[in-house]
């Protein structure tokens, strides 16, 4: 008896049969005498589907349109959801994210949540309702258009809800059983994490592991929403996020330095060669890239190869946004006075997370004492408090991945259990 | 210089290249410097496929969530015409029946207007946009829940909105090039009405003419919009629906006393044999099948051929229904003491319709003549002031349109021209 938030992917409800499969587990959670709230995405490819017909209509189509567009997706997923729940017997009414109260900010495409004002679905459930709210959109409390939320948005969406209706947690249902220590296509020892805190896993999710989005923690995290990843395939427990306090009271068995290894293919790698060792030269050149909404990750400033009076910079980027990198820096590099712009996709960056570094100075040793031995050559290095992160050659990621995973203790006896599914 | 409603169907928006197409069309509207407001339809066969969709996940969709999931495919193609229309430079905003102030009655599936508060619709305007309204749907005054307005419902919408804006004129366009004396694929020699009454309009509508629906001719009566059906494949201009009066002041051609002729094939016809002649027995049969929501046409009683104490009743009532009223009065039988329910759907009505047969009392005598003439037997007889309808034979239907057709002296010396397409 409780009041439950479950969010379900596209994979989940791809087709007619998945939505009614998704209706008897959520059925079940009813029967069990608790409120639900149901936070689902659109139909399998439906999204890219709706994109696609888009860019068809027009090569760069209207934000706010799109919006309009894209959230079609999620309403009809919530409305058969509804339909299919009221044949097994269950009341059940589906919501926009505007009827669900997601008022957001106006920026279409990548709007954020600012208030959640769910008076109808609160209603719903006082009669004995399951609430289903279509997920990823809302609606801009400026303007009062349709929004979308960005990427990860319904997980948010569904810790939004949570917090919002005061549930008691918010279960993530995905086509993979949970957090695991490392990828486990890549690692096989890798095992599933029973619980992790809200700081770990906002570093695995920054890191490149992909089950939840970093937004989606953060906002757990300041919400103090505890949450359930898992899968909807099977009945087993996934991986539970909360606050660090909460998993120490009740286990003594996630003591491990390291939480997870993760790695990122996604990043390309820019060096700036030769910029004038000058005041206000690296501000210059940070400034051009950020306006054009470019989000830097990693940046390493060394004495330049060229000359003792010139230093050359690299950064980390999304590989999706090179290209619009480097216009923005030849634009740029005239007037700042810097040789050349090197561009290199071939990395990868491996990071190392746990809480547990804080008190165990030796990590970072231990990390490059692996890769070392494995003969991996670190080409940039970051660190934050609770994460060492380095970039590497991309045909080096595998091997730095299962030696940073063996050298830090958490290969497991058995191979984990992978389900079927491409992830997200 | 205006202020114009434009409707389009789902056969003009069923691909990308056709909502192309339509924005063209819809920029040259606004470059002769009107306001333009759009109301569309779903793509295509949309509708159809969402309904199948539903129907895997439900054998009985709940409405209101029908209503949900169906209202999307309005809200794609309003959202993708905009898209076309931004891409040739025209500035365009798609609102949903909601976001455009079409607020209805409650009743999902068939909900009736009975306000427009077009403020965001006006605003969009006075900024010099284009405003696409989602066609066939609204949202319900009393439960804010998202309704559907039922058959011709986006030809409704764009009415409504045409006289809630002060529009000079509300255009449908469709896959025809307006009203015809009679279906074309029948009566080759059928003409295309240049202008008719809405008293006209609505008999056609109510007696098989297919192009617009009859609620909202009455809408446009009601509120006095001006109508011009026209198609969206071609420039020529279509059939004017308005007031008798305006007609005939600017045009002295039609001045046919017929002003044409209709059929419907999709009619049933039941004979109820042998109900005991006192008072009461036909409110308790017609009361029966009111209370299963199925609408009566026509109506007759005779004296029963079995005996002078007994009368039969018979009427007729859309064919769709026709198993459901047969169980309601199988159920009342006993109660009201009738010998037997006859079925008969092999039955077509005819009916020729004009203003003129006010003033001329020999119209009915002329149908008559015609239709005997060619052998056809004339099984129920129905009149109003400005209609006469025959049920007859189904297989006797082409030969009773065209020989009315002819004898109202409504052939054209040259052969209609019929544009591609199924109708609606």
């Amino acid at each position: 008896m409780g009041r439950i938030v479950q969010k379900y992917g596209g994979s989940s409800v791809a087709d007619a049969e998945s939505i009614k499969r998704v209706a008897r587990r959520i059925a079940r959670s009813r029967a069990d005498g608790n409120d639900v709230i149901i936070v689902i995405s659109a139909m399998g490819d439906t999204t890219d589907e709706l994109m696609d017909l888009a860019l068809q209509v027009s090569p760069q189509p209207k934000s706010r349109e799109l919006d309009m567009l894209l959230t079609t997706g999620e309403r009809q997923s919530a409305a058969l959801l509804a339909m299919a729940l009221s044949d097994l017997g269950v009341d059940a009414v589906s919501y926009t994210g505007s009827q669900a109260g997601v008022i957001t900010t106006p920026t279409h495409g990548n709007a954020r949540i600012i208030d959640i004002t769910p008076g109808r679905v609160e209603a719903a459930l006082q009669q004995g309702n399951v609430a289903i709210v279509a997920g990823f959109q809302g609606v801009s409390q400026t303007t009062k258009d349709v929004t979308t939320l960005g990427r990860g948005a319904s997980d948010t969406t569904a810790v939004a809800l949570a917090a919002a209706l005061g549930a008691d947690y918010c279960e993530i249902y995905t086509d993979v059983d949970g957090v695991y220590t490392a990828d486990p296509r890549i690692v096989p020892s890798a095992r599933r994490i029973t619980q992790v805190g809200y700081e770990d896993m906002m570093e695995l999710a920054a890191c490149g592991a992909k089950i939840l989005h970093l937004r989606c923690v953060e906002y757990a995290r300041r919400e103090n929403v505890a949450v359930h990843v898992r899968s909807s395939f099977t009945d087993k427990p996934g991986t539970w996020v909360r606050a660090h306090e909460d998993i120490s009271k009740d286990s003594t068995m996630e003591e491990a330095i390291i939480t997870g290894v993760t790695h990122d293919r996604g990043e390309a790698k820019i060096t700036i060669v030769g910029v004038p060792d000058q005041v206000g030269e690296a501000a210059a050149i940070f400034t051009a890239v950020a306006e054009k909404d470019i989000n830097i990750d990693m940046i390493v400033q060394n004495v330049s190869r060229l000359s003792d009076v010139s230093t050359d910079i690299s950064f980390t980027l999304p590989m999706s946004d090179g290209a619009k990198a480097i216009r923005a820096l030849e634009e740029i590099k005239d007037r700042v006075g810097f040789r050349e712009v090197l561009y290199d996709d071939q990395v990868g960056k491996v990071s190392a997370v746990g809480v547990g570094m804080r008190s165990h100075p030796g990590v970072t040793a231990t990390f490059f004492a692996a890769l070392a031995k494995e003969g991996v050559n670190l080409q940039m290095i970051s660190t934050s408090e609770i994460r060492i992160s380095v970039v590497v050659g991309v045909d080096d990621v595998d091997r730095a991945v299962r030696a940073a995973h063996t050298a830090f203790g958490l290969d497991a006896t058995q191979e984990a259990v992978v389900y079927a599914g491409t992830g997200r």
